[in-house]
């Protein structure tokens, strides 16, 4: 995994958490130095309320032993996430008809401006299959089955088997406005960080279908947007990203999906670039996400 | 009322609610017109879907004839609003113990920038009472009476009784972080644009107590405050304005708490503006706000 | 031009510029009452300090007589302005090598939010080729050609001959970060808000090239983005549409370039929406920018 | 300095600059690691454009030996600045005649909000002084002296002399909206990060007096604040903290002076907090500003 060759400096990054206690920043600096790594950011915040210390650390290693790893041993109430960059991410987007967010990520991958490769577009509808193919990124049609009455929750339907097939060697899965639940067999089968899903409000408020009409209907002055990981609870899992715009009572729901539309590719993309950049840590149902 | 001096120019303004109908903004333009009114800012807007005209005009005047008011007379279906700014409007302020909203407000009045005099300020606490005095302004405690199981919800508890009596030439209450729910009662004296309150959230999301306590656990990523028109139901009213601000994981509740601070009080006072330059129609739960 | 059918509804809108006067608002619906047009939405703003008034009416209408373009005669000081939205406006584009403004431009269209027909890119370069052909809209290259020192400065480089002669049925000429300087014979061919540029600073800080760099180095918590009408003078034509977005320390030169782009089209198709809906009246070198 | 009582938790701060080298954050972390001392918060960026790095760490001490301070010898090219919390700050604030920052700032301080004592307050004119005794702070009025012009620049004007003798205790001075040029020799008594201005515009655009005026000729759309460190250049200092805030067409010169103030009070209070949190590094013209 690691080359010899000295001249290529490779990104690393750690995050740490645990209990806070007196040398914690100091042991993981410490493993760092000894391997010769350099450290090109770092920051550590401590929830005093809980007593637990957050920790990331971005830096250039060549040559790091196995050793690395061992964190984890000398330190056992840790957990310690060492992610190594010269495996690009790879990216499973999940659609159903809307295309805002679909064009943000193809358009920000081509651009280069995406640390991941896109692997896979799947959708419920054919809608959206030409703007996969113009970027030449595969295009698969899942049609949600039927559930019937005899099977128990655990199973999984049938077209989460299909979809679960093509997001194998996927590491993180975008709702782009996909408009279908997923069953909690399928959530199980991905860590906490691994589903994002951007929904068209500013959570708590909203939550469920059409938050767009709700808002003109309680005559905000403001609509939102917010990019969270996928629990089994429907828009309740930990919050990364939200965002605002102002709106009127000229507003119709219809400008107001248009307003929202900008708002909620950018905070999608914000949210993405964070878990790429591997700046978040879920604690509980909230997220710590470290500066960029 | 209206002077003969054709040199001081009064400035007036007319708001115009009704359906929508060929000639409406011609009618009330017309009349202004007739009696030598000088338009200095209108803004006109239906809202096709309900097929409603909600206008706002501001004018100069000087010696209109009484006929004015006959607008009303002409297009009976049509609710008319005149305001006369040669009466400068009178405010109540209730407050408990915050005092950043109640500074917020006499400051801006002491500056000359809040076109209206405030006439009282009344809470349930002594806290306050040299921040008024600061400033001149008769500072009255009134602490609130325990209604008895026998009284009727249709009879005004006492305290409220008093404080009707030190609010009765008030054209607008303000609820500057007043932590006492107003009885049904006390409600129905005033018009449903007679009370303004602060909530501390982003409305409709954390409704009630301890928002920022609510919004710490929840792990959003903005904090809000919502100024609305108070009515019976609680932080159910038209809003008026809102406002947002960045948080983070590193945020205690005590810290949404001093951010927030900051938020109400530009949120307040952006509403109390708008209103006091009769910028504001309320339609059933939500507020048609002309620009500035 | 206006058809008998009368189920028809068409939008027309009517901006008027004048020396402020009694009457005028009145004169100006009048007109339009008179023809049976029904008034959407109207904003009228008076500068008291330059004693001019601006307004801007939005209405329905069908069957309405060619005297309707006669509140011009009836009040000669006024300066009148109809739009008829029968006839959808065309756009052209000037880009050169950058590419988010082009496609956020192109999408909109796609997605039917921008109320207009683009009928041209042309560019310096290949480069932006296969964007516009994605959604077959015609692209042209044309070098810049080198202007011999014989020449006067009246005389069109042959170049810009053959951009007019691409553009010669344009309503509005958008630079979506096209690099090539104008020259003063081409803008001459075009009214003042015939022309709109964005640029990639907050104007007037950092004018000319390389805002970012310069940003960077003056250290600047904020980077902005403004679109304005072009004129001869770079960089300082009157200002439609503005927007900042927070940077750090952080941010590297290469940094704030990409977080500008989101800015940058944001504030472009804002700025674009305001002139296809005839919402800005230039004055003197300002704009006045009606509500959406 | 140190009580040997462990119960107290003393709030210590670090800041580091120096070149960038493998070992940097572990040295500093060994170090407080090595005294007992529990880290709260640390933060580290490293400008690899010039090799340079930045760190801030918040640590709980107590009974810290004096070699604590000996980081500095050990990495000689470092430079490190120590702050203990046991210690509050004193400000020293310079006002003129507008008083929404004195306001600001005496409230906040009033409030248990800014953790530092406010020393004194200097003027150019008596107009404050009512402002200052609400808050029994010391209110001192020291006329500017014309400098005869056989002074030399090197030599204190005689109403500096005076302003140095009420500020010789002093952690830092705000000029609060200060009218007043200062002397270069004055600056010269001061720190790079000794006086801190707000400036009434979004620097660098606007230098100089009556931004907004500059502003409304401009015809921008969005007004700004900026607090600085003062140099000897006007306007040009490391900037600490911007905002903006919205504005338009109709907003006259004395509307955006109002709806500034708001603005400027936010901006300097922002940029306080992060000095007094000792969470600035001056760094060339450039703030490293670590996040609260």
């Amino acid at each position: 995994m690691f080359s010899s060759n000295a001249v290529v400096k490779r990104l690393g990054t750690l995050r740490v958490v645990g209990p806070d206690g007196v040398g914690l920043l100091a042991a993981s600096t410490q493993v760092l130095n000894h391997h010769g790594c350099n450290i090109l950011k770092s920051e550590q915040w401590t929830d005093t309320r809980e007593n637990i210390c957050f920790q990331r650390v971005s830096f250039h290693y060549n040559g790091v032993a196995n050793d690395l790893m061992d964190l984890h041993r000398k330190t056992p109430t840790l957990k310690a996430l060492w992610d190594w960059r010269d495996r690009r991410k790879k990216i499973g987007i999940l659609v159903s008809k809307y295309d805002h967010c679909l064009w943000e990520l193809l358009l920000r991958h081509k651009a280069r401006e995406l640390d991941a490769d896109i692997s896979v577009v799947i959708s419920n509808h054919e809608t959206l299959r030409p703007v996969a193919e113009t970027f030449g990124i595969p295009y698969h049609v899942i049609s949600p089955t039927k559930v019937s009455a005899t099977e128990t929750s655990s199973i999984l339907p049938h077209h989460e088997v299909q979809q679960l097939e093509l997001l194998k060697d996927v590491d993180v899965v975008i709702l782009a406005r996909y408009m279908q639940v997923l069953s909690s067999e399928f959530l199980k089968q991905f860590p906490k960080d691994g589903i994002i899903n951007i929904h068209h409000s500013f959570l708590p408020a909203f939550l469920g279908g059409s938050p767009h009409r709700q808002a003109h209907e309680r005559g905000v002055k403001l609509i939102g947007a917010t990019a969270h990981f996928t629990t089994e609870v429907l828009d309740d899992g930990p919050i990364i990203e939200q965002d605002v715009i102002n709106c009127s009572h000229r507003d119709s729901v219809q400008q107001l999906v248009k307003k929202g539309r900008v708002l909620e590719r950018n905070v999608l993309l914000k949210a993405i670039e964070a878990h790429l950049d591997d700046r978040i840590i879920v604690h509980g149902n909230r997220c710590v996400v470290f500066g960029d």
